[in-house]
């Protein structure tokens, strides 16, 4: 496509390396700022300038924090004993959202994908092992990783990983969703939920 | 929704400022733009900056430009007798783009709306008066605005306002679109597509 102006056409091509933003929406995103204040595009860039900048992990969970040691890992409410080991800071957010966890997390930062080219060594897994070794208190771990073949593969190398350690390793249950009709579970899932049934109090 | 760290928080408000993009895409952007090396958002930034600081339209037809007149009111090649009135950059983008039309353009910067408070003044409806008073070139305008409410309000308007000077004025073909199916055609669009019908060659 022809831009009108060269400044466009950047704006444009860094705006579509985004995910999820082809060019059609990366000129509408760039037309509606030109049609603001000033003001609007500078908030906007300095906001992620200061975040690519000044980002830092969690020493101890790898999470996202503005601090040297998180809020979460740093509180005094939270169960010591149990760690949630999740992919992502997206599904920190989601587990805390739930309110039914008050443990500590460990963030891998991705999954084993051979495919992406991610291995062992490209996530915080020996993070994991060394924290365990150091923390007796810890008495089990949760994966909670997504129910996809990355996810299983990564869960299983953890469980070889640290399964001589003296600390109980769990992952959260499988099944049909909550609220969801049973008819249109897949057959993978409506399987194992009958295989994983639990008394009915 | 509770971030883990107030620079996301900050850099989440701003990305979800952007038309269509929620809370949650924005988080996946920003989240993407973490796991990149710092170059990447850089660019970004830069390109956005670089953009609202420096765009200019140019002054014989109000499009977006890089120089003081822009590359096509300046073409040898471009028709100077007809002038097209549109309603946005997007709209020369697209006009350009189907190579029907050598003729010059006139970019209003949108449509009368009173809905959203943008009246006949905010609008480059007097420059284009302007435009064909200083200009006896011209023969014809055409006004290819979208066939909606604010749209025709507009054609309207203009009409109005330069009947009187010596010039011809036109509005693009409304009809069924080419490839449509005339079933799905609806009632309006294809009830006028047969009161404007033109001769079969």
């Amino acid at each position: 496509m022809e831009y009108p102006s060269k400044l466009i056409e950047e704006a444009v091509n860094q705006v579509s390396k985004l995910p999820g933003i082809g060019k059609k929406t990366a000129l509408r995103l760039v037309l509606h700022l030109i049609k603001q204040n000033e003001q609007t595009t500078f908030a906007l860039t300095e906001a992620l300038n200061n975040l690519r900048s000044k980002i830092r992990f969690c020493t101890h969970c790898h999470n996202i924090s503005d601090t040297e040691v998180c809020s979460i890992c740093n509180s005094h409410k939270r169960d010591k004993n149990i760690i949630c080991v999740v992919e992502d800071t997206k599904d920190v957010m989601a587990i805390e959202n739930t309110a039914q966890y008050t443990g500590l997390y460990h963030v891998l930062g991705g999954v084993i994908s051979p495919m992406n080219g991610v291995g062992p060594a490209d996530l915080k897994i020996e993070a994991l092992v060394k924290r365990l070794d150091n923390r007796a208190e810890v008495k089990e771990v949760i994966l909670a990783l997504s129910p996809t073949m990355e996810g299983d593969t990564t869960a299983f190398y953890i469980n070889k990983r640290i399964k001589d350690l003296s600390v109980k390793v769990s992952v959260i249950a499988r099944g049909v969703p909550v609220g969801g009709d049973l008819e249109y579970a897949d057959e993978i899932t409506l399987g194992r939920s009958i295989l994983s049934r639990t008394l009915f109090n």
